[in-house]
């Protein structure tokens, strides 16, 4: 199961964030996965691919790195050794982030960790963990949803 | 046909908007599309999804919302309470917007509103109301880009 | 201008068209481009890239060929040298084409061919040929919108 | 609430499908919205667009209409008219359909129909109508998905 | 290392192929990457996702899994298992596959797979094996592209 | 050969550049073909389209303009007259961009410039020009990855 220990957090705006973004166009899509891997591993924050259109007829990735001050030199310089690129831009962001509490979904086939994000005071949210959900699918040889739509369920009705 | 009363605007330069984005990974395109009207109805700006693809073979959402400082807190607690979002960011953009005008054309299926755009005092686009073209599109059974061309047209002459 | 001596056609029902699909994931965008390129010279009827997403985090691009069964062998060969694909997929398709005229706009800023789609025996469509509008808005310094407007109203007037 | 009157329907395979598309290059999005809606209207099974690639730079969309072959003609007649296009293309397709049945969910909000599926005489999928979800939500100014988990959790526990 | 024993293949041509394809729109982005990780385990020859626009605002995810006729049950059930899809298409398509063989190159760093394609008996594609050369990268704390230009290019020297 | 004189530069952090940003929904791809090309002749440092989906149906684009702010007054004046746009946003974003320099590769079939990254006074890329590959492919009638390939490992030779 999930360890989620020291997962309660706060409600809280972060005004120190950084968003990198890099035009990749000759960069091979095994190359892209493998870098995503790398910068979540070296504590990005977040990593996606945007599919973009540059000059030339060509079809070409955007790649976004959401981050902190503190990590950017580390990320950057994964970023300017795996993929093809001679130069990134970045531009700071805010962001909002939901309170975040965790709830034990004890389910007929397994325990499930269901995250909770609290608005205002409010829980609003309830989003059973994807690991856990996938673990006891696969050890049951269930749907994923049968576990998840459970999990969510009960979770509701404890707070209800 | 199209209320323009006090549609009239001169081009304008503001620097105090804001652009809202979140990656929504486990939110079905059902709320998706739900979640555009709520905003929009709310009072945003502009609201835009993009495709993105994430870690673990997850193909994702962007939401981008564009609205004033005014709006943000509501728009927020729309985009917390519809969507599985559990932290969002947003940072400072400045609008450039053209002056507008309207003249109706007279086709001969009905009026049409085209709104002008003017950009350093000279009128440079002509572009008939969407929906306006689209009701005598389906009153009069006429391809809509038949209605579309005819206004447009009557608007270039008329100015030229 | 274009060139539109004997592009007058009649509408017609092809049976035995083929589409060629290929899955790119280790292909620079700028291969892409040039692949495109290659493609469209040898005589394929149309050649487009969609993005899409494979396993292990790869954003990627299927690449679709419409030709006729004729050059079917020289485009897979192109394919396969020129991409990194080890495989292609390909099914027949049918082809609906609209008759097609030629109608010459005599705009104030020089010619432009506008080609008419024909459909049950009725002008349907208008539509300006894009490389002439592009050389005559460089000429006379103008947007390419204003010269691609004239020359369709001229069309549908001449025919109204 | 959503009518679903004879709307119980059995497994059925049906090879007698046509999938037509066609590449759209010079066709605004708000013609491309409308025409949506017009082929929906004349009973298309599926619609949708896929945002594709083609030579000169040019970012463009591929429309794809599922239809029997009885309304074939009409759909196609809808695309030359409304659109930019001068020819399409199409092939057979079979389609799989699972089972259907109802089940009405009695929330505290008001009734949800549920869809069911059912594959190999099992019922697999519970799915409450989105129509039915969105205006309970908005008479009750709740959140979609707390009336969606709902109603989807008590087809469940209906039928466990 | 890479096992490919037996990995030997000729050049061939296969009409017996089967192209499954479902439009997704209520289906998380977690659920979409488990499927895909699904269907390759049951055998799926390929399995993609394509961004789509449906009816309604609703962006949704095209899921195609290319397989053989004597896998398609399988694949199927678990499509409509672990989606929330109500119903499938597929049709027949044809595959072309180059001749495979592969090279051991023996890098500095260790011994990389490298797959060579084979089209009408001449070696025209160099390949390096993805993983022979993540696993060496991390190992060594290299760029992923340094060990695959070395692999490539040992392959190609070799027979030159 | 591309001409490389003066290309030599040393690695810089760039905080003045400016992105700027337009949605655009009724503007045909031969129009955003066009427009993209005007941006980059008049200076643009960067131009790519992406795929967005807006309200009401309309899959639409963004286009990303980035620029110095010298430039922006004229690349927005081009926007305004070859796009339907009534309005743009902008915001700052600083560039990171790696130091440069030139390798003639001298292979078999003629010379290629090779463009080389420095990070922190180290030569970690290599990128051979395209259009020397391209040039060199067309005249030889070879694959250009086969080029490419060469000239890539005769700039990593030299500098082992």
């Amino acid at each position: 199961m999930t360890d989620f220990s020291s997962r309660h957090a706060r409600e809280q705006l972060d005004h120190e964030m950084i968003m990198i973004e890099v035009n990749l166009d000759d960069c091979s899509s095994e190359v892209l996965g493998f870098t995503m891997d790398q910068l979540l591993s070296a504590g990005a924050n977040d990593v996606y691919y945007t599919s973009i259109y540059m000059k030339k007829n060509r079809p070409a990735y955007k790649l976004s790195v959401l981050t902190t001050p503190l990590r950017q030199p580390e990320l950057e310089e994964i970023i300017f050794k795996e993929t093809t690129s001679f130069g990134l831009r970045f531009f700071p962001v805010s962001c909002h982030r939901l309170g975040r509490e965790f709830y034990i979904a004890k389910t007929a086939w397994g325990e499930v960790s269901v995250k909770i994000g609290i608005y205002q005071g409010k829980k609003i949210k309830f989003s059973p963990e994807f690991e856990d959900c996938r673990a006891l699918a696969e050890r049951h040889n269930l749907p994923l949803q049968t576990i998840y739509d459970e999990a969510k369920n009960m979770a509701i009705s404890h707070y209800k």
